[in-house]
């Protein structure tokens, strides 16, 4: 086991890799900026070192200055947390040329992972079904109908040079399809001046599931179940849920299993997500991250597993301690993410704290590095809490998560919790029918 | 269900109480005195009356102003919660006959537990086992050593009148009898003008061991499961566990099945704890609590069973919704009661709290009335918050224990905050390997 662990990283994460230390007796080292001086997570761990100003690029993005951080304090291994360099593969391969662990995957699985189109080709490689559509550009309107009729309607037309929605045209039936591909070529040329147009089956009302995977070095792989991030703004996640409201218990253990068989296959080592859209029963693999997520607490309210603990123990080389029939799933969860914004003009609001209570009781946790009379610096993620609350089903749960979000006080700043108010007090939440745009509908984002 | 409960109690149970309520859309009305104006219990309610000022028999104990208050509102039923009025038979009578709902058990089974004497008696009628010992008085040497011969040495004599120590002695073997019997006469003669002794068998370690009991009003009772509650300072609880680490799983099963047989043969309603003293791998019935126990969120941690949710569920006339066999138990919890007292002189601190940050993250719950700014009124009991930890293991929820504690902050008044952690660090504690006397040894009240 490590002595000690440097955690390249702040906020929230930083502290919750240091609570994961010291709960398994590891000694923790804190790096921050000149910005950070008075952070949570400077203050709580062993030892800190101060490494460069804000903006992160000069500081939690500096990559000797992070190793030499290392070197001084005579670290055994680096956590880098999400966010910033975790997802950086010269970095992981840097970490381990110094001869410190690097406490996830391996820089190649990162590097692949990392280029969203070596990832798709990896993925359906290993089996992972990927939203299907023409392999490269079409030529031709009979090109379209044939893929309509494999793939079923509606299809969606894209420019290959696009973005924007430009160019972009969605296809009912085999009728709409010669006018929708002379249009969708029109507008692709006149915006990209490139008229090349390519065809995907179009998904109008999908979920974002992932699943969660925890991997040895030893070969053994287990998934730990579904979260339904579907509640997005602007591609942020807002409000994560476990169990996903939309998935039975064969289409979880069928995606479960192909997601781990698929790790297993690729070697991979440490915790990943694998994302996927999910609409009418089916699974469309879009990207994998490969390190720990902010959403993974409801995954350990419900599994009763410590990711954090077992990402650090596999990373010492230990094998798993459990197959998956071990891996029991209890309950459920719902993870809000507070942001430091205004809750309607979404206007980022660092400042000074004035007032920090979090709620407590029964099925509550609250991860954040908030404390009153800290002085929020502006140069960093909004994110400044992780309210997570289980039950022993979802409705239990959303009551609970009512009365946290009426109990939680935070002064001084605006914050995102009056957004979850009301959010969960949508009828259409409440009965889980929700789908990717719908959040973004409510705020006004969408129509 | 019911519409509106009148919460009749202060601090953190008042809090956990209206917790439980608002998780299952009930209105809450908190009572106060004058003193506690300011308390959360009083800030977070949805109605809250004045009762009267302190001391707590003008407010808290004041049984005419809580039903007028209850009337005012238009409440339900009344929560009694722990201590003040919750074990007052006459209060439970009165609160029915102005036609609330008393959330707790008959006022027949709280007189008849609340008497010691009749309590006992009971006990053994429903097949509890008590500390064996002569059925009254010992008139002779000869019965005192048919007494050792039976129930086997060391036995304790006892002055029937007695207290404090005096006219009681330890008999290690029968040889040591009839010494013991004319000093522990003559010295209870001399203390207490009455020479009467009686003979009981003498515990030397004894640990506390009590059962949690939930029961509906159609005869089904569970148990679930044992608290070890042997970390005791003046017979006040300080720490608490489950599982106990002297009990296997027979000996959990076979008194969790004697307690709820003996429930259900009573025809008792709502939550109650029977209390043991247990040694040498037997129990020892020594009272039973009608009400719920400020330990009860380390059931509720392993079991996953909201108690407050399921007492207010059982006092509207629903059934259980679990049977025995359904009630699992997971890992390991363990309660630090954190009063407001210097951790070694135990003087009680009141005063304004300055600074107030609890811990958070995986597996930690505080349950705490306590805010910054808040003027803790000198008047009642020092507790102010629990810190509840749970874990898969034992060894976990130490070490996440410790972390929670070093992260916990209270600025302003004293706290037993350093107390826990030094009790925590003891081999003895690591080891499990404590009884009710242990903790008195170690803060130096006993040898």
């Amino acid at each position: 086991m490590f002595d000690k662990v440097l955690i390249a990283n702040r906020g929230e994460i930083a502290l919750r890799i240091h609570r994961a230390c010291h709960e398994m007796g590891i000694q923790t080292v804190a790096i921050h900026s000149t910005a950070d001086n008075d952070a949570m997570h400077v203050r709580l761990a062993d030892e800190s070192v101060c490494i460069g100003p804000p903006p992160a690029k000069d500081s939690y993005l500096n990559i000797p200055a992070i190793l030499s951080a290392a070197t001084i304090v005579g670290a055994d291994a680096i956590h880098p947390g999400y966010g910033f360099l975790s997802e950086n593969a010269r970095f992981a391969e840097l970490v381990e040329e110094h001869e410190f662990t690097f406490i996830g995957p391996t820089p190649q699985h990162i590097r692949m992972m990392g280029d969203k189109i070596v990832a798709k080709q990896t993925a359906a490689e290993l089996g992972l079904p990927l939203v299907p559509g023409s392999p490269g550009p079409v030529e031709s309107i009979d090109e379209i109908k044939a893929l309509g009729r494999s793939i079923g309607y509606p299809v969606l037309i894209k420019a290959v040079a696009g973005g924007g929605g430009r160019g972009m045209k969605v296809v009912e039936n085999e009728a709409q399809a010669e006018e929708a591909f002379n249009l969708a070529r029109q507008e692709a040329l006149a915006a990209f001046g490139n008229g090349a147009v390519y065809v995907e089956k179009y998904l109008g009302r999908p979920r974002h599931i992932e699943i969660q995977i925890l991997a040895d070095t030893h070969g053994n792989v287990v998934h730990l179940g579904e979260r339904d991030c579907s509640l997005q703004r602007r591609h942020q996640k807002v409000l994560e849920e476990t169990p996903s409201p939309a998935l039975n218990r064969e289409m979880r253990e069928r995606i479960g299993r192909l997601a781990a068989d698929a790790m297993r296959k690729m070697g991979y080592r440490g915790v990943g997500t694998l994302e996927f859209l999910f609409q009418d029963g089916e699974f469309y693999f879009i990207e994998m991250n490969t390190r720990l997520q902010v959403e993974h607490p409801i995954t350990e309210a419900i599994t009763g597993i410590d990711l954090v603990r077992e990402q650090i123990r596999v990373a010492t080389g230990a094998p798993l301690g459990f197959a998956q029939a071990d891996v029991k799933f209890s309950g459920h969860a719902i993870e809000c993410r507070i942001n430091a914004e205004h809750p309607e003009t979404f206007v980022p609001s660092p400042g000074r704290i004035t007032e920090y209570h979090p709620p407590g009781g029964l099925g509550v946790r609250v991860d954040s590095a908030l404390y009153a009379g800290y002085r929020m610096p502006p140069y960093y993620d909004s994110l400044v809490a992780k309210l997570i609350v289980a039950g022993t089903n979802r409705n239990e749960c959303l009551m609970r998560l009512r009365r946290a979000l009426e109990e939680y006080v935070v002064g001084g700043i605006d914050t995102t919790i009056p957004l979850h108010q009301r959010l969960i007090a949508q009828p259409d939440f409440v009965n889980g029918d929700y789908d990717i745009h719908w959040l973004e509908r409510l705020v006004g984002l969408k129509k």
